[in-house]
């Protein structure tokens, strides 16, 4: 009964009193002992305080996606002054770098994911959620065309439209199989948290298909071949993953069979993890080798059929087929037909993705903006606007730019396009002023002066150094995040304007353009390895590289439910083994 | 460094070496303390130590089936003379009473579930398991006919034939719609783990729809009606449970939508819970009403369609119509068609269910038992051998039974007849012999003498107490156990056997028949509260019952892993809410 009371009144207490908003959380996992506080969530709900007079005058943002984009936009956005639509056919955020964990039970799926209206509820500014999916944008009149598809039992499709001030596209990208045949038909693709699920549940039916009495030997190897399409991190360490889980858990359930299983990754360039440093593809090629996966490089998948998958030699030209129980594609990325559609109405019909500018908005659209994989940036290229920024410089309209004229827009030249600091870092000259100096020759600073062509031909070759960012978390969640800020400072940066110059207009940018902070990747190689490449092209291999990965991972979660369980995961896994049945 | 050091001798450590055997997990969950010990698994795999040699000496048992009884037979045998073939479309055992836990996420569906390679691999017993389902049994020919039901890319379906020296059926049943219109379409069971994955994921789909921003008041209401069909334990627990859920976590979330909220009970008979005790009916649906949860008793349900149930009173016949969200069918139970066809081969064709004797031996068929929820133990009637008792009992031949020669069979025919006792009890009788005076009238004990015909008087009464075992999992359990029990003493008891007197024959019983004991029932009504009936009629309702029912659970998982898991489910409840995300 005491035991009861204690209970009853602590419970009753932390649902009730958000005052008491810290829990202590004691996890004692794996030798190290880690402690979390856990927030308690105050129920001041946003429906509460958002009133219909004020309602009329908010400004309305719809956000498309709730993915790191779309939920990294939600959590940083703080103005009130907003009223907020989210349209999403996933009610939750996942958090996808996990994603490959979840194939082979080391993570469960439910735990790195986490409610959107339980992310958005605490904040204090008016939040909808609709689970829907947008099937059309209508640029021109400014609303979204949104279908929700439910069972059956809730009697069918329900449509709707919504109205915007602001939309704020981030509804990331498809799989692309750049249309080889069968791909969408026989291979599994490693993108939603459902796709993890049934890869999970595939491997261990491959495993009791293998297992039944009656299948002949070669059939066996057949059904335990697993073929990954896609050297990238994602291919990597879905292979790692499986290879284990079958030799940590699945040889002590299935020892009939464990040796016949076969995993083999495809790669279509020479080598995998080519986005890594070379020492890490070595290191990894190395291990995986060690371990006995089949890492064919150099190899296009050209068709995949019900039990065969045909590969054809980069070089050779050569196609040959290999028989395969289950395959993952894991590669390539693709536009969703809702953007096609959009490209075409905004005169954007003749390019690949959705582009925008350096604010991330979308190129010939006011008020649209779009993140994550959905988009790109198009970057501007100096030399297109090389007129206007030498008009500008010259202030004295001499003709002629001088050192000190120059000096004065420096910093908005480097902000604007970033491609110059990079060329500056890669030609390792301290100073842009050491770029002028090819084409006056080695003067001293302050003689330095230029006539427009000496100017273009000086900066003629910085616009080499333009990148297209990665479609990974990190660049979606900092657009995101970038966005909110531009969003709740909307009105101070109209006033207070603290952008570079405008130097095809008048006066500055309201902000500063998106730059993407780069810090660092992971490639987990199994047997609790893992490589990282870190700013500054610091490479880090092995053991302790998979424990700043732990830390990483736990400490980047969305909410302190999502760390506890995925730590609680990782305990688990290492006390009890994965889990294998097949459900 | 250091601490991957640790870590990885741990692990190996842990992994390695059998001896290790205990591991200390500490969960400091929600204010109380607990310590577990978990179980570490030396993989001495039980496939290297059959060798093919003593393996054709081998008696082959086909066990049919994984859940309670299966598994119970499965964990419970010893002895390594049999060569056990496990055969079941299910890879892992799962712990069903906490089904209705799983529908609204307070317990992970895989927290329960544990499979079945990994309960059988720690024995000494020759093991083997097939993801197969049974469509035929040969009982001539001591045969089973599987298939294997396989995804697509698994290349569909393969079939094979076990033959078996004894068989196990333990499949369980189906869900009985009772041929009602639009039930198999329309509604959702609580059968299987995936049931409840279904069942959570449109409780979740339901709120979803009902926010979606066109959808009319009345539609709302309509989608947020939640039709639960039989107030037996499981209808009940998933009530309250899904009362909990919507007013403990989704209150919060949608809070646009709580109000329309309305959860409906029905059951045909006069009370919910009527197989418990009249105390916990009433505090039953005395705390329904007051939660708001709308309980309809003496209303069958007599059809379904996409958006509406329709419901006869008992009383009046009036048939009326509700529109629904989303309804659960929890009652009724029926028998399997491979049961079916086999009962048409051993002359079973014109029963309701699979009868077994109380030694759990199908009648009419060698060598095949069948337990829990798909066979029925027909009970021997007094009545039916009575004369048989009265010739074994009256050893003289005398034509009269003495009270000396009475009391010689006393024992065997209260073993033997288990309503004997019952009536005893519920007469308040203290002895048998009690019984005899009915018809001898108050005599001294010695001097009873009984011809057949008073006899036949005597005991004419006992058979009104033949009761049918419940289909619990208590019951299938130890029925279990029971049979493994059996297996394990066959040849000793074979020599010395244990059972009573074979009146019908010559000679005792190999074994003891099988005998249930009730070891109490859980009724848990939500609010953390819960009915407990317990032996001896012992009635406990409220929130230390809560904690009884926790223990109780706990303690009754199958494994370590799944003790962990779902006390720490419980904990994590208790912490962070339960998860809405729908997936």
């Amino acid at each position: 009964m005491r035991s009861f009371t204690f209970y009853e009144r602590f419970s009753r207490a932390y649902h009730d009193y958000p005052s008491l908003s810290k829990l202590l959380v004691l996890f004692t996992v794996s030798g190290g002992g880690l402690v979390a506080y856990a927030e308690a969530n105050p129920t001041n709900g946003a429906y509460a305080i958002s009133s219909s007079e004020s309602e009329s005058k908010k400004k309305k943002v719809v956000v498309l996606g709730t993915g790191w984009a779309g939920t990294s936009f939600l959590k940083n956005l703080k103005d009130p002054s907003y009223e907020v639509q989210v349209v999403s056919p996933r009610n939750y955020f996942a958090f996808t770098p996990l994603l490959p964990s979840v194939t082979c039970g080391t993570v469960e799926a439910r735990s790195i994911v986490e409610p959107i209206r339980n992310i958005v509820r605490k904040k204090n500014v008016d939040v909808r959620f609709s689970e829907a999916e947008c099937y059309k944008i209508d640029a021109e009149n400014k609303k979204i065309y949104c279908r929700s598809a439910q069972d059956q039992n809730l009697n069918g499709i329900e449509e709707f439209i919504v109205d915007y001030d602001y939309l704020v596209i981030a509804i990331g990208a498809r799989v692309n199989t750049f249309n080889t045949p069968g791909v969408e038909e026989n291979c599994h693709f490693l993108k939603e948290v459902e796709d993890a699920q049934k890869i999970r549940r595939t491997v261990i039916d491959c495993f009791e298909k293998a297992s039944l009495p009656t299948i002949s030997d070669e059939e066996r190897k057949r059904i335990l071949h697993f073929a990954i399409v896609g050297g990238g991190p994602t291919g990597v360490e879905f292979a790692a993953e499986l290879h284990d889980f079958v030799n940590e858990d699945l040889v002590k359930l299935y020892p009939g069979v464990k040796d016949l299983v076969k995993i083999t990754l495809l790669e279509a360039g020479d080598h995998i993890l080519n986005m890594f440093d070379k020492r890490i593809t070595a290191f990894a090629e190395g291990k995986f080798k060690r371990d006995g996966i089949n890492v064919k490089t150099g190899s296009m998948v050209v068709k995949v059929a019900g039990k065969e998958i045909s590969t054809k030699e980069m070089k050779s030209g050569q196609i040959s087929t290999m028989p395969y129980g289950m395959a993952v594609w894991s590669t390539g990325i693709g536009t969703r037909p809702v953007i096609m559609d959009f490209m075409k109405q905004i005169g954007q019909a003749n390019r690949r993705v959705l582009a925008t500018d350096e604010w991330l908005r979308v190129e010939g659209c006011d008020n649209v903006y779009a993140l994550g994989d959905c988009a790109t940036i198009n970057q501007r290229k100096v030399m297109e606007d090389i007129s206007a920024i030498f008009g500008k410089a010259d202030k004295d309209n001499s003709g002629t730019l001088t050192f000190k004229e120059f000096q004065e827009v420096i910093d908005d030249i480097c902000e604007r396009y970033p491609q110059v600091e990079l060329y500056l870092k890669k030609m390792q000259m301290s100073d842009i002023t050491d770029l002028l100096k090819e084409s006056t020759g080695d003067v001293a600073k302050e003689s330095i002066e230029l006539n427009i062509e000496e100017f273009k031909s000086a900066l003629s070759r910085v616009d080499s150094q333009m990148k297209n960012l990665p479609a990974t978390a990190q660049v979606a969640a900092q657009q995101g995040n970038y966005l909110a800020n531009c969003f709740n400072r909307m009105e101070e940066c109209e006033k207070y304007p603290e952008g570079p110059l405008r130097f095809r207009g008048t006066g500055r940018h309201r902000f500063r353009p998106f730059r993407y902070k780069h810090l660092g990747q992971f490639a987990p190689l199994g047997g609790e390895q893992t490589a990282a490449q870190l700013p500054g092209d610091w490479v880090s291999i092995g053991h302790s590289s998979q424990w700043l990965w732990y830390s990483v991972y736990a400490s980047k979660q969305v909410s302190w439910r999502n760390r506890a369980l995925v730590i609680s995961d990782w305990g688990r896994r290492f006390i009890f083994g994965r889990d294998s049945s097949g459900i």
